[in-house]
């Protein structure tokens, strides 16, 4: 077995994710075909975080078990032809048997954006919630230093989440505006995602943004009070997996 | 009548350009239909440019002669509200009765996009022409300063064009790196472009980017020399007619 570990960036506009299911075209589903043909073989990906529908990622990675050699310097081009325009293959990797593409991250970097213009940009619409209208940036600006640590996120997790414990650490929550390009992004960078978390910080966040919500209730809803300051869960076009750290 | 001016910006992936055609969609039928419904009778409007199947606007401007005034205020979001999202109305302006949005037109600019990174990047896909690989900035930069003045660009113009004279001025011809976001953009102003002349000229820039043409070739060419020197057309998605002036 040659265990292998791909970079790869999707649109996923119209997609039902990362992970494979019944009723829709997802991205494991599509990588899964493009390396059936290639290894001729059906082979099963792993990937380092499983994006909701519509969730974009600039730098996933994946890893499979490869029944033969292929070069790294060829295979993503060999992929790239197979694959539907939106997911691009940007980098192989052979990697040794223990690597896990999920469970050897030490980090990753989300990113979320906003399109602050009054009218939405065509441009940008797949990649960024419009929001346009008053925002207090400084508060914003103070609840995301409150949400920088190691933190129970109980709060802003979804129903349905299979993780055990909820405590993280976010290294890094920046606010990056762009105001030539009526932009504004925020980047998370933590050791572990619970789900949904990046998109209910998010929704947090706009409400602090649009002055509905006090900084203080991030704070209090990590300490476990007003779990009601959590959310709602941004919409996912905003939504970009920047990045995985090993 | 009241004669009223759009701006107008659109994604044109998967249209059949600006112009109303039988069988495809197109920028000018998805206006009318939202026009017909705001003003309750059918209307027809002219653009200031008729942008071909592919090709995007930040700033495409209309005009049409409504039967009754509507707040300019108010008419961008009642129109986007019923149009598709990749087509956005910025501004609505009331204008004088011999306003003509194509006619009136002092200049315009155009860009190109050239996505410039290894593989595809996929959230510009839609918007640039990935063309990765060996490109010699300066020979372009030496043949775009020659394409700036008044020209005949009749070598730079597709069959079936109804323009009577040839001769334009390009005001300016440049050529702007974003190398973080591996993209090089070209930006083209002018008093008037004939039918696909950016394309074309991008085209054969492109060729003397990859040292296939030499940049007096170029010169030769608008000489009325050697016009296998011009195009080949380069692929629409890349175009994007970013401004009206007046």
């Amino acid at each position: 077995m040659h265990r292998t570990s791909l970079e790869v960036s999707y649109d996923g506009t119209g997609y039902g994710g990362f992970q494979i299911q019944k009723n829709a075209s997802t991205i494991q589903g599509e990588l899964e075909k493009a390396l059936a043909v290639i290894y001729k073989k059906p082979l099963r990906i792993t990937g380092a975080g499983r994006t909701d529908a519509g969730v974009h990622a600039r730098g996933q990675v994946v890893h499979y078990d490869a029944p033969f050699e292929i070069s790294a310097v060829r295979l993503p081009a060999a992929l790239n032809v197979l694959l539907p325009s939106g997911i691009v293959v940007l980098k192989a990797r052979p990697v040794a048997p223990d690597f896990h593409a999920c469970r050897s991250a030490k980090r990753k970097v989300y990113s979320y954006s906003l399109d602050r213009a009054p009218y939405p940009q065509v441009m940008r619409r797949r990649f960024a919630y419009h929001l346009p209208g008053a925002f207090n940036g400084q508060a914003v600006k103070k609840a995301a230093q409150l949400l920088e640590g190691t933190h129970d996120f109980q709060a802003f997790q979804a129903a349905g989440s299979p993780s055990r414990s909820t405590v993280r650490t976010l290294y890094r929550v920046d606010i990056k505006e762009y105001p030539d390009e009526k932009l504004l992004q925020f980047i998370f960078e933590g050791d572990g995602f619970l789900y949904r978390m990046v998109r209910l910080l998010v929704g947090s966040l706009l409400r602090v943004g649009r002055e509905r919500l006090e900084p203080a209730a991030i704070a209090a809803a990590l300490a476990g009070d007003y779990p009601q300051a959590a959310g709602p869960t941004a919409p996912p076009q905003g939504l970009c997996l920047e990045k995985v750290i090993y």
